[in-house]
């Protein structure tokens, strides 16, 4: 059995690493480790949420795949030696090391996105930027020779996974995880992306934004 | 600050209770809290993923919004006398009781269903409609009359929870909330619905389920 590692830390954003978890905990042959600083609980940005890492970084050198959730904590993270060191060693030998949303800033501080597009949440590719990489807005960003697939904001998680199932498995297993998830979103608004709201959202995210960051 | 209790037990589906927490959590005058029989860990469907219940069901007697997620161990919970009572207690006073994936079981289970249309995950019909509820396909299911909502399948609760906003709020912050979390979903595939999927979906659909559930 392979491993598929998720990096936990103090206030990561919850969906960033529960989309893809949801759609990969059923591959054959994968399995799901939730990893982190030390095992135990880490809380979500605002405190509400308590997750459980089960192993230390150094416990899992060696998966198959990584996923590198963002969130507030992710700023943290960039500076944190052991996660980088991890990244780098797990990186080596991975066949995709991927990131959502300000995950991507923790593989840019690595080093992983030298060179490379790359994509994060919309308000963060200043910051993507000065970590050597070349920021586009596409939902999900793949260099399948450099091994790295990089997600926008939070819910495109969902999609990355799915097409990292296919590059894992196979397109029907894809397909069969999107219909598991019963993923046919029907967005209420079409307000999934900063150029398409008004003022008054975009400002309305700054004061949410205020509040709990 | 009202609240909004989210139901967790053993053996969940994560992305139903995560997709609404990410949605929810930055609403002002809103806490979410995580309740569930005892405060601690509770452990996700295949094991891979523990979350924090930070509260019992009867400390939470009177939140502003329910939801409760799905997940194999929503039949368990269907018999879980506490729980049903909660539901039952809890939604006199709710302003909206909601519910993702086969979290509608439990609700139907405490008779909030009772003569009501309502949805759950596709494969699940059956045995939402043995609740005395009418089963439909739609994405998500409101009866504002009787401040139930009942969304389909996992990915479903964010659609859910996003119209719960304007609800709670108003539009202007459930569009905040759809760009805060860049949904703006590109499904690589078009399999979110059994109606659009190959035999060979459906079949792989249902192994990958054997093996976990």
């Amino acid at each position: 059995v392979q491993q598929i590692a998720i990096a936990l830390f103090p206030r990561l954003t919850a969906l960033d690493a529960i989309g893809p978890y949801e759609v990969l905990q059923r591959l054959p042959g994968y399995e799901v480790v939730f990893v982190g600083s030390e095992p135990g609980e880490v809380r979500t940005e605002n405190g509400f949420l308590g997750l459980i890492v089960d192993a230390r970084f150094e416990d899992v050198p060696d998966p198959a795949v990584v996923v590198v959730p963002g969130g507030i904590g992710s700023r943290a993270m960039m500076r944190d030696a052991r996660m980088l060191e991890w990244l780098r060693t797990a990186h080596r030998g991975s066949s995709y090391t991927t990131s959502v949303c300000t995950g991507a800033l923790v593989l840019g501080a690595a080093g992983l996105l030298e060179g490379l597009t790359a994509t994060t949440h919309w308000a963060n590719y200043d910051e993507l930027a000065a970590t050597g990489a070349t920021p586009i807005s596409d939902r999900v960003v793949e260099h399948l020779d450099h091994r790295i697939i990089t997600a926008a904001g939070v819910s495109s998680g969902i999609d990355m996974a799915l097409r990292l199932t296919e590059l894992l498995v196979d397109r029907t297993a894809a397909e069969a995880m999107q219909l598991m998830i019963e993923y046919d979103p029907e967005p209420p608004y079409d307000a999934g992306s900063p150029e398409r709201v008004s003022a008054a959202v975009r400002q309305r995210v700054t004061e949410y934004a205020a509040v709990r960051d």
